[in-house]
C-alpha cells in the first residue's frame, strides 16, 4: 500500500447512478484532499459529470465498463453477465490487483457480497464474509453484525464476528478496546439458541481479547448504546436492523401528522423549527451510511442504494478510515492471538464440542 | 361455559403487584359490568385494596394464596415453590377446573409459561405454545408472534403459528380472514433461514384458510401494517419486538431532549401540546399491553410487568374478547382443517420432507 490512500468506486451503482457517486467523492475530495480515485462506469455518463468537478477529475482515473450490474439483479445473474466487465467487479479488481485499497459500492447487496467472495475471497481464518453496519444510539453509534450476509451461525462464528466487530468499533468509534454484547432473548424460560449459549461460553473463556466482553445484551439494549459492538447472526441482524428503521420511519410519519393536525401544532411547529432540526439530524439515516463487508481479503464498503452525496461521501469516508487504521491488519492479528489463546472450551451441558479449531478454512 | 365471563386474576404479580392489579379490575369492571372475578392472592393484601372499589368487591370471589411468584425466579424454582399453591398458579388453574375462563398475570413472563404448559398443558394438535403479541403500525394493528416462547422452530411450527395468528386477529383486529406474511430478510444473496423457506412453500400450498398468505414481509414492513399477523420464531420474534420498543424510547428520549433544548424549542412545545399528546397516544404501549399465550388448552393473557392500571385493564380486556369470541374454538377448527387440507408439500429442491403429518403431538 503506498501512502496516499486510493478509493476504488463503482460510479454506476445506487438508484440514482453516477450523478451521486461522483458529486459525493467531490465532497469527500475536499475533506481529504490527498486522496485518489479510480472510477469504473460508463464513460460517456461519468465523463461529462466530472466536467463539473476539476478537482475531482484531476485526483481520478476513469476506466471505461460497458457493464452494469442491476439493483435488482440476483446475484447468480449478476455475476454471470457482470463478472470482470462490470464496473462493479472492476471497483473490486482494482482491490485485489493492489491497485486501489478499498472499493466503494452502492449497487445491490447480494451482488456485491457474491462478487466481493469471488474476486477478493475470505481472508484465510475466515469461512463466510459479514456486513456490519452502524447504529445510531443514544451514546452515539455502535457496530452491529451480521446485518444480512451470513444467515445462521455457529458458535464459532459468532467470535469470529465479535473479533471483526471489535477490530472495526477500535477504528470507526476509536476505542482502543470496545465493548462486545451477544444479542439474546430475555425470555427467562428459554435462554436463548443453542448456538448463542456455546459462543456465549466461549468468549467468557478468552483472555486478553481486542475488546472487552460484555456478554448477552437484548435488542432494546442496542438502542441504549449498552455495547460497542453488537454481534447477532445476518437473520436475526437484518431483521432488527429493517424492524428498527421501520419503526424509525413510522414515529416519524406519525410526527408529521401530528405537528400538520391543527394550527396550534403549525405554530409550534415554527417555534421548535430548530429542535426539529435536531431531531432529523439525530435521526439521519446519512450519519450511519455504509455497511462494511468484514472477513474478505480486502476492504469493501456498501452504500446505501438511495443514498444521496452526502451520505455517499460518508460511505467513502468509513472506507478511508478502514484503510488508514489498519483494519485488516488489525482483523488479522485479532484473529490470530484468538486461536493461539483459545482454551478448550468448557464443557457445555449436553453440547457438541465448541472448540475452535486453528483455522476452519473450507474451500 | 357459562354465559358471564369469568376472569381469573394472579393478584400478585407485577411490579407494583395487587394495587395495579385491584385498580385495573375495578376500571374494566366500569366498562363490563357483567363479567365476574376470581382473585388469587394474599387475603391481608388483597382485601384492604377491594374496600376502595365496592363494585368489583362485590364481582370478585378472592382466594387466600400465602405464595408468590418473584419476577426474578427462574420457571424451574417458580414451579418447585409456586406449583399448586402460589397465587400464578391458583389462577391458571381456576382455569384447568372450568372456574374461569381466562387467566391474567402480570407475573413473570418463563414461570407463567411453564406453570400454564404444566397446569393447562397444550392443545391435541400443539407441541409448543407461543406468546402472541400486539405491535402499534400505522394501519393500527397486527399480531405479531412468537415473541419469545418457543425458541427455534420447523417449518410445520411456521404454520401453526400462521393459524394461530391468524384466529387472534380475526378475534381481536375484527378481520374475518386476515392477511398472514411470513418474516424473513431480504437481502438478496440470501433467502433466509431453510425452515422459513420451507414454512412458505407450505403456507403458499394450504387452500381455503382462515386467513390469505402474503408471502415473506420484511422487518420494515411491520410497522408499516402490511400483514395483519407477522409469522416468526420466538428467537427473532423477541429481538425485534425489544428491538422496536429500544428504538421508539431513543426518540422519545431525543425528542424530549431537544424540546428542552431552548427557549423558542420550550415556547413550540406549549403551543404543539396537543399534537404531543396524540404522538404519546400513538405510541403508548398501554394500548397494546398483552401477550396472549397461544396453543395451550385454555385462554392466559400476560399483562406487562410494568403496566399500570389501565394497561392491565387492556390485558384484561384483551382476555375478554378472546373468551367472548371463541379463540380456542377458532384455532381448533383451523387446526383441523389445516391438517385435513394439507397437500403434499411441493417438492424442495434439496431440502427434506416438510409435509404436516396430521398429529405431530409428542407427550
Amino acid at each position: 500500500m503506498s501512502d496516499t490512500i486510493r478509493i476504488a468506486l463503482d460510479a454506476m451503482g445506487g438508484d440514482a447512478g453516477a450523478s451521486v457517486v461522483i458529486s459525493g467523492a467531490a465532497l469527500f475530495l475536499e475533506r481529504k484532499p490527498g486522496v485518489r480515485f479510480r472510477l469504473y462506469g460508463d464513460e460517456s455518463v461519468v465523463a461529462p459529470l466530472l466536467e463539473a468537478y476539476p478537482a475531482l477529475k484531476a485526483a481520478s482515473q476513469l476506466t471505461h465498463t460497458s457493464v452494469q450490474v442491476q439493483m435488482g439483479d440476483k446475484p447468480s445473474q449478476a455475476l454471470r453477465k457482470g463478472r470482470r466487465v462490470s464496473s462493479m467487479w472492476q471497483a473490486l479488481d482494482a482491490v485485489r490487483l493492489g491497485e486501489a485499497d478499498v472499493a466503494v459500492s452502492s449497487g445491490n447487496t447480494g451482488a456485491l457480497m457474491a462478487m466481493a467472495k469471488f474476486c477478493l475471497r475470505t481472508m484465510a481464518q475466515i469461512d463466510r464474509p459479514a456486513i456490519a453496519g452502524l447504529w445510531p444510539t443514544l451514546k452515539g453509534r455502535s457496530v452491529v453484525l451480521d446485518v444480512g450476509a451470513s444467515i445462521g451461525a455457529d458458535s464459532a462464528h459468532f467470535v469470529d464476528l465479535a473479533i471483526m466487530g471489535a477490530a472495526m468499533a477500535s477504528v470507526i468509534l476509536n476505542r482502543p478496546r470496545p465493548t462486545v454484547g451477544l444479542l439474546n432473548v430475555g425470555v427467562e424460560e428459554v435462554k436463548g439458541l443453542e448456538e448463542v449459549k456455546a459462543a456465549g461460553r466461549i468468549l467468557r473463556a478468552l483472555p486478553n481479547q481486542n475488546f472487552s466482553y460484555l456478554d448477552f445484551i437484548e435488542g432494546d439494549d442496542i438502542g441504549k448504546g449498552v455495547a460497542d459492538v453488537v454481534v447477532t447472526e445476518g437473520f436475526t441482524g437484518n431483521i432488527a436492523l429493517k424492524t428498527a428503521e421501520g419503526t424509525a420511519r413510522q414515529i416519524a410519519t406519525i410526527m408529521r401528522e401530528a405537528m400538520a393536525s391543527s394550527l396550534m401544532a403549525k405554530i409550534g411547529y415554527l417555534f421548535a423549527r430548530g429542535a426539529f432540526q435536531r431531531i432529523r439530524e439525530q435521526m439521519d439515516p446519512r450519519r450511519v451510511n455504509g455497511g462494511v463487508f468484514l472477513g474478505l481479503d480486502g476492504i469493501v464498503i456498501k452504500s446505501h442504494g438511495g443514498a444521496d452525496a452526502l451520505g455517499f461521501a460518508g460511505a467513502i469516508d468509513i472506507g478511508y478510515q478502514m484503510v488508514e487504521q489498519k483494519l485488516l491488519e488489525r482483523i488479522r492479528e485479532a484473529l490470530t492471538q484468538a486461536r493461539e489463546l483459545s482454551p478448550p472450551s468448557p464443557p457445555a451441558p449436553g453440547s457438541a464440542n465448541v472448540n475452535l479449531p486453528a483455522d476452519r478454512k473450507q474451500q
